[in-house]
């Protein structure tokens, strides 16, 4: 939903640099919550939350009954009496007459303050007491204050009739146990269970009583909160009521007085004097500061029957009540003090305490173990949520799609080196060893493109020189590690703290562009692999020939036309030849000939449809979670599952066709994919062992990209509103790798790095929110739930699902996974870090009257904010410039050499 | 934009029932503007426009300065002093406080009524003489209000600079010639030119002064309104000026009452009021009478910093106004008063006086043709507007894709007996007369669905047993016209008064879904016409074979192996072959053999994706119109041309990669596609005599379906809410449509009815919207430009396009033309009728507390509003069951057998 103050209007308060918990909720749970983790970032002593519920008294003057026609927690929500259906929570509007009304009436009015009254009939008996009426009206009244109200009360799935409510009940009017006891619908009431515990209400009971000759009102605070039986739709214990009875007047008077009394008591500040009010000056100086508060909306300007729904954050409160009974505290829940400080006295980019240098070797690494030693047991214990389950469940989908790509690609660039299961190996490996030793538990190690490419170059180089391509990598890895540990020894990694938003949106586009790039320009590889045939195209003739008994089959096979004049001009004089099919005809002896023989029509457009159709599915699946149809449940299972279900729609789609797209190769036992290797690799090989050291060369080069990479992610990951509690591990990290890289080079599996998309993924499934009690209060969030188990689960069940892969052969394809990929990191990469890029770029192109109402908008002009943004995509050019040249080597982020992957060649052989 | 009231919270005001223009502005322009039919729903006589401006005192001490912060006309804009740009315009908002604190200060200040002060300075020296301040003090208070503000006037296309504006401004202090003279920026600011002639300012003064020991308040209304020199941004004369200056005072109070003066004087009944003032306490009663109409906003709910967008429509100015200055009246600068009448008396589904049955026989047609006629000249005259062009251009897009894509169809139904050439001059002969005759001019007359399948079938009928097709379809015509005028004799179209909205949007999301069902039909039959091939298809096979001296050619063709075993069990034996492609195979006096020669692969996918391709163009083209990006004229081309430009993107792809995908046969001669008749049907050709009367049988079915189909349209067309001014033609329309049945019958041209979807875009270009004054203002609905002109000038282009025809076959291709009537035919129903009808459907599937603010759910239970839907599902099931059986030939809505083209067909010949 759309907020007038919040989407189109940013609100100037909400400023970028203030931590989203303190402008969110100001409404606590009772003193008796014990404070978990969940709990709110501020805490009210002495203010329980109160439910206020307006009573109206209709069918003057046949058929009298109170009908609850309203009820409020922060917001607002009011029966649609037609559709016997409670409205959405929507923000209270007020007449300012309305205010003044209710100010004169309760001025003149009973106000009881501490009222030591224990039952409905007690309370009742006291307001009628004072009241001067003829003593048959005084019965009337308290026969009608003691009448039963009808509450619409909406059960789950069932829909309470308004008829079973609408019993007799002037029976038990006398009787003070049974007008105490609640109702069976009042304890079924679903509200019961939303509000917290300690919660107290509050009744207004307000209408037009014909026989009344002047106006009634009455405030009463209860000196201890009592059920007050039916009078309330759930049985919770009434600390106020408030009667506001009179005469007739026009437009429903009592009733909008009645609003008024409700939206004063739900305003928190009200609550607050109104509890600690010792007579009525109190309660007018009250209502008074409250009017001072108010914000006017003209009566020509705004309809004042509109409805507002309520703001995704609430204005600063505290800044109203500092100075009062609330107590503004940091996350509760903490254990350490240390992360609190963090938070209250860092800025956006100022350098995080992990990043001072400390001057001696490997005093990072010292400190980082240090500071990790401490959480180290709650890294496991914070795990024990439901949420990890379903985050273990959505992370491990994720790795094992990405793993299957990669072990594709690699299979594909290593020429059969290195495969899928290298890849499935490396993955559970690597990120298990990750997940237990990092500083960063939440991040995903994972294969990233530079390091591919880096792979790539270094088999062709080995290739070209005839070295034994897996020992010479060997080397390298021992050299990288070895720079890896000196890096860490000097402290290398407090240089991040120089990447600003700048570099970061920066780096992130390219990553986004460069996947998407990578997925187009597969396809175009498609295309050339399965050319589309045009008309006219010589790729139609084929027919089956048997040989003669003295004809030469080898001379048919050598010959290859290169051109489509070497076919047209070629004639064959007399053969012997049937139509068969090529395999059918090899099986009968003959040879297939011809060019079309071996073209394979409709492959490329089919994939690209295939590529389309998942990414379109994957990509409107994924929006479902922000549309209203179904229950939430259903949309986050669709949103969060949603590209394993374009992959098994393309699946499907690919099956139900039967035509021969191209599938992934999957190994079908457990040994190394290059046939004879054992899981060990030799030291040498081959090799002379000079080439140990000239290792060091491209090791040095991989070691600046790892370097990056890793700490790029890091940095991301680290972003102060993501408020990480257990802080970073730059050094540490980067030390895991260094080892893990060693490992793998020892193994002959892939080299891992820091992911940043799936750990971004990781940690928004991990989100810890506050719970809403109010009916239209937004959660806020909190944090993330930091442990261990999570991924160390993801990579344990990845690591048995090796066992799995000859059954992804059947279905998983190729462009479909990279569909996935593209669309998944478009609107992750593109959703989290070049948003606000993005947005810029978009205002370039938009006429200033039509731009929206940005903060910085309000603050910076608009030629610089363009200024900025041209700047901005100048670096991005050139980045991918850089990246597109052969010196993109050096360049850390690349993956251009890719995009020529090993297309099957297909030779248009005459036989 | 969403804004809070008006989508997702349905305003309780804005009924369905009450006609928009009535909810809406409430401004008009001065008395000296001309009424033309442009102008205002309601006119407000003495109350010229007021154009409001805050000029805030800032600097104090050091640098004084009177500098622009904020203007209002309806909403309030506000400087973003950083930025440098005026804010987007918005609700304003206000703090109670600021509008009492300004009631005091005006109760105590000065208020001078009917001024008669000619310049600033006669102005500020009447202000300066009655303070109570000591002469030096004075006279620099008058240098200070004589000092020249800064405006931030925003150029168009050149920013201008503070700097420049910032200019020495003591030197024409005392020179009141000069003072008075306006800047040349401010003749320039584009502001002035959006403001209507006759608007008047308002200025108010306001800032803290440290010399001031007391807060000094003026209120002045000018006699007569004056140009203050450089005060005001735009050189328009002010009416009011307001000055509030006094010692400073915590939190901007100055400010803050300076807006709140600015906000009532921005109120139209305060500006009423205030002008018909004669003492401060009417001033104060004025105030005061506001007051009790504000809307309150309570603290902790709402961010008093939120800016609030404007709303779409505003509150019932007249509910407040009307007993004042106000009048209310019908839509202005109408001639007769039938119009204003129908209106107001008339509910949503009341019948119109032009279906009251007369009694008489063609009493229905007389009385359209009299009413019409009064209207004849000014259909012509109100075409005279600018408009009208783009319209014609638009409309005559749409005509001649429709024309093209019914003319292949209609050639693909009659094989041939008519084609695109009919249809050209079927729809400009038709189309035009019925512009010049008809009752609703502004309805399209088109081929539809159900009248193509009533030809197919006729067609068909003929073809089996052997009639003359075009002599018996002459027949049809006489008796359909026949039926038609004793229906039009009868006065039998009276009974669409029965037809209700659950009828029309039944019928509307029929329409819509027939036509989304028809394109994939298509789509599907063309994957029938070019096979995708499988792997192991026996498609594969074709070589060019030489015929041996004594073999017979013709008994290859005549072999036509039927299953795939016939051609593999073909052995060949020796033949004398080459590799040639079939065309040059033939060209060297070979013979193509084998089934793949006659495989044309990749097509069905191919055009697959062509259509998919531009209908999402076509369809995010659309929805250009509602972005924010591009200046709104690009925004309008883009979203008027969007399906012409989706059929240029397509053509450009297929030419781009040169597959064979089918083309659209255009004539290339100006004769009847069917070779040999004359432009004249004869009576009767080879048919029997008797064969003119049985005729009667097939036309009496097409007359209820023409009955139905042209009743429908009109029903939809005359709706209340297009506020038509004219009156429909109903009995004279139907008169028309059987006049042309004949025209067309005699010339064998297809037959005409009008059509929703082209009808309803027609009226859509044709729009009358009221000029939005004042920033932020949405225009409102005012009516819609009936003319007869626009569609004469359509069909006219229409009729010159046959000679176009020929340019077409190029590039036009089927595939597209159906996506984009299918986009457009979604877009346009789904936008316009079967809007509430999904709505509904959606409904269906969300979680009650997601559900929008509807306002029918506010009054009508849940389970009524889903039993109605399930209702209207169940009815559209049927109708697509009836349509989809034999039955369909009586049921008027129905193109099922459309689905079945004929495929060209496949002959996989073994030659």
């Amino acid at each position: 939903m759309k907020l007038p103050g919040q989407e189109e209007f940013e609100t100037s308060s909400a400023g970028e640099n203030v931590p989203a918990g303190e402008l969110d909720n100001v409404l606590g749970p009772g003193p008796d919550v014990p404070l978990d983790t969940d709990s709110r970032d501020m805490v009210v002593p002495n203010n329980p939350m109160l439910f206020i519920q307006l009573n109206e008294l209709v069918g003057w003057p046949q058929a009298l009954e109170w009908r609850e026609t309203g009820r409020w927690v922060l917001f607002e929500e009011k029966l649609e009496v037609g559709a016997g259906r409670w409205s959405a929570p929507h923000v209270p509007t007020l007449a300012l007459a309305s205010l003044q009304k209710l100010r004169s009436l309760l001025a003149e009015g009973l106000i009881l303050l501490d009222c030591p009254a224990q039952s409905l009939l007690e309370l009742v008996e006291q307001v009628i007491r004072v009241e001067s009426l003829s003593p048959e009206l005084k019965e009337q009244l308290q026969a009608l204050l003691l009448q039963r109200p009808q509450h619409n009360i909406q059960m789950r799935g069932t829909k309470l009739c308004w008829d079973s409510c609408f019993v007799e009940s002037t029976d038990i009017r006398k009787d003070s146990h049974d007008e105490d006891a609640p109702l069976k619908e009042q304890h079924r009431n679903p509200l019961r269970q939303k509000l917290p515990p300690g919660a107290e209400a509050a009744v207004v009971l307000a209408g037009e009583l014909g026989f009344l000759a002047r106006p009634l009102g009455a405030f009463i605070r209860l000196q201890n909160p009592v059920v007050l039986g039916p009078l309330t739709e759930v049985p919770i214990p009434s600390r106020f009521f408030c009667l506001l009875l009179g005469p007739p007047m026009p437009g429903r008077a009592y009733h909008e007085m009645g609003r008024a009394m409700a939206v004063l008591l739900s305003d928190l500040q009200f609550q607050g004097s109104v509890r600690q009010a010792s007579n009525l000056q109190d309660l007018l100086a009250a209502l008074d500061a409250f009017l001072q508060k108010v914000t006017v909306l003209p009566p020509g300007r705004w309809d004042p029957t509109a409805r507002i729904p309520p703001p995704k954050c609430l204005p600063f409160q505290h800044k109203r009540l500092s100075s009062q009974v609330w107590e503004v505290r940091g996350i509760s829940g903490l254990r350490g003090a240390p992360a609190e400080d963090r938070h209250h006295h860092r800025g956006p980019h100022m350098p995080n305490p992990e990043l001072q240098r400390t001057g001696w070797l490997f005093g990072g690494l010292v400190q980082d173990v240090r500071r990790k030693a401490l959480w180290y047991s709650s890294d496991f214990l914070d795990a024990l949520h439901p949420q990890c389950l379903s985050a273990v469940l959505y992370i491990y989908l994720a790795t094992i799609t990405n793993a299957i790509t990669f072990g594709g690609l690699l299979g594909d660039a290593t020429e059969g080196a290195q495969g899928v299961l290298e890849s499935f190996l490396g993955t559970a490996v690597t990120g298990a060893a990750f997940c237990l030793m990092a500083g960063q538990p939440l991040t995903i190690l994972s294969s990233t493109g530079p390091v591919l490419v880096f792979e790539r170059l270094l088999f062709t180089f080995c290739r070209d020189y005839h070295l034994d391509y897996l020992p010479f990598r060997l080397w390298v890895g021992i050299w990288v590690a070895t720079f890896c540990l000196v890096l860490v020894a000097t402290e290398a990694s407090v240089l991040v703290r120089y990447f600003t938003r700048f570099t970061e949106e920066g780096f992130c586009a390219l990553i986004s562009l460069i996947f998407i790039y990578d997925a187009l320009g597969k396809m175009l590889s498609l295309a050339r692999a399965y050319p589309i045939q045009r008309p006219g195209s010589p790729a139609y003739g084929c027919f089956c020939q048997y040989p003669g008994p003295g004809e030469n089959v080898s001379q048919w096979t050598r010959t290859k036309p290169n051109d489509r004049d070497d076919i047209l001009s070629m004639d064959l004089g007399l053969v012997n030849a049937s139509l068969l099919p090529p395999p059918e005809c090899t099986q009968k002896g003959g040879y297939p000939r011809g060019p079309g023989c071996h073209t394979v029509p409709d492959i490329a457009l089919f994939s690209l449809l295939l590529f389309l159709t998942s990414f379109f599915f994957a990509t409107a699946l994924k929006h479902v979670k922000n549309s209203r149809l179904f229950p939430s449940m259903v949309r986050k299972v669709f949103s969060d599952f949603s590209s394993v279900l374009a992959i098994l729609l393309g699946c499907v789609l690919d099956a139900f066709l039967g035509l021969a797209t191209p599938k992934l190769l999957v190994p079908t036992e457990f040994k190394p994919t290059l046939p004879g290797r054992s899981w060990l690799v030799s030291p040498f090989g081959a090799n002379s062992w000079w080439l140990s050291v000239a290792a060091a060369l491209p090791a040095l080069l991989l070691s600046i990209l790892i370097f990056m990479d890793q700490q790029i992610t890091a940095v991301i990951l680290n972003r102060t509103e993501y408020k990480l509690q257990k802080g970073a591990g730059f050094h540490l990290d980067l030390f895991c790798v260094a080892v893990l890289i060693l490992l793998t080079s020892v193994l002959g599996l892939p080299w891992y790095v820091s992911a940043t998309v799936i750990s971004l993924a990781h940690m928004d499934s991990l989100r810890r929110e506050s719970r809403a009690y109010a009916p239209g209060e937004a959660p806020s969030f909190l944090g993330i739930r930091e442990q261990r188990l999570t991924g160390l689960m993801v990579f344990i069940l990845t690591g048995t699902s090796i066992f799995l892969a000859p059954v992804l052969k059947a279905c998983t394809m190729y462009q479909e996974m990279k569909a996935w990929t593209s669309s998944d990191v478009s609107t992750k990469v593109g959703h989290l870090d070049s948003w606000k890029f993005m947005k810029r770029v978009k205002l370039l192109l938009m006429p200033a009257k039509h731009q929206p109402d940005l903060l910085f908008l309000r603050h910076v002009p608009l030629s610089r904010v363009h200024l900025f943004t041209a700047i901005q995509l100048a670096c991005l050019g050139l980045l991918w410039i850089i990246k597109s040249t052969p010196a993109a080597i050096i360049f850390p982020i690349m993956s251009q050499l890719m995009y020529q992957p090993k297309a099957p060649e297909i030779n248009i052989s005459v036989n």
